[in-house]
């Protein structure tokens, strides 16, 4: 019966209508490549490109000594590092694309806040290669566990 | 100085250009999409598609009792599996086709053996989707922890 099902299966094309490129302010190799992938995907499908950037302030260990006008600074950075983003996508050719900020942990918040609220059908992560290894950071690793959208991982 | 390295940065376009789809037996929806985004893929960049399947044969609790005759069978049945695959596929519009056969622990498998010699620069997973849940398996989960390509968890 299994065989069945297979073989009535019928190929079809694909493609995702609405993308979440996740960045953060650690620009390596595999941010620039995520960046490169999700516009040429916006450009060629012609669809709509989120970009999400978080100001993390959830391990209060680190932050909670942050006062608010570093905390302000540091929101500052943060979009302008996101206006870069989206001016360079413009610039490319993507004709749809929206800064998206987040405040907290960054995988929490972009499962439960922005994708929910943006609603991707593809989710673009860099892996965060550091000196040649390719290894996955927590970030990603927890994004592509456990969104709804698919993901891909560029390395 | 971190400004003016990413103020530099330039988007270039970007796609694969070698994809390897692991496929197995449980044909869910999240493999029926994994095998769309392939083949589109494949097909709009011409692009060659290795579509690899892998018998189990890591689990000796479960396989130890397998005589001979139930691990061929096992094999024939993956191998049909797999041209079915490859066929839909070549009918679908790909040009270049290959099935890959391993045997083993996938996950293992797939990263040690089948990736190293096929050189995918993006590996094309489904999530496994059960009953509507959004969860990632434990194959598609060490895959994109550890793959030295881009992967793709397709839901």
């Amino acid at each position: 019966m299994a065989e069945e099902t297979e073989e009535d299966f019928v190929v079809e094309s694909m493609h995702y209508s609405r993308l979440l490129l996740a960045v953060d302010d650690d620009d390596d190799d595999s941010s620039h490549k995520a960046f490169n992938y999700a516009c040429t995907v916006a450009k060629v499908y012609e669809v709509p490109l989120g970009i999400v950037s978080v100001l993390e302030t959830g391990d209060l260990n680190i932050y909670q000594s942050l006062s608010p006008d570093m905390l302000s600074d540091r929101r500052s950075e943060i979009v302008a590092h996101l206006n870069t983003y989206v001016e360079k996508a413009q610039a490319f050719g993507v004709q749809d694309v929206q800064p998206l900020i987040g405040e907290g942990k960054p995988a929490r918040v972009i499962l439960e806040d922005i994708a929910p609220s943006f609603n991707p059908d593809l989710i673009i992560v860099g892996s965060h290669t550091a000196r040649g290894h390719s290894h996955i950071g927590h970030v990603a690793s927890e994004i592509a566990r456990e969104a709804n959208a698919s993901v891909i991982i560029v390395r």
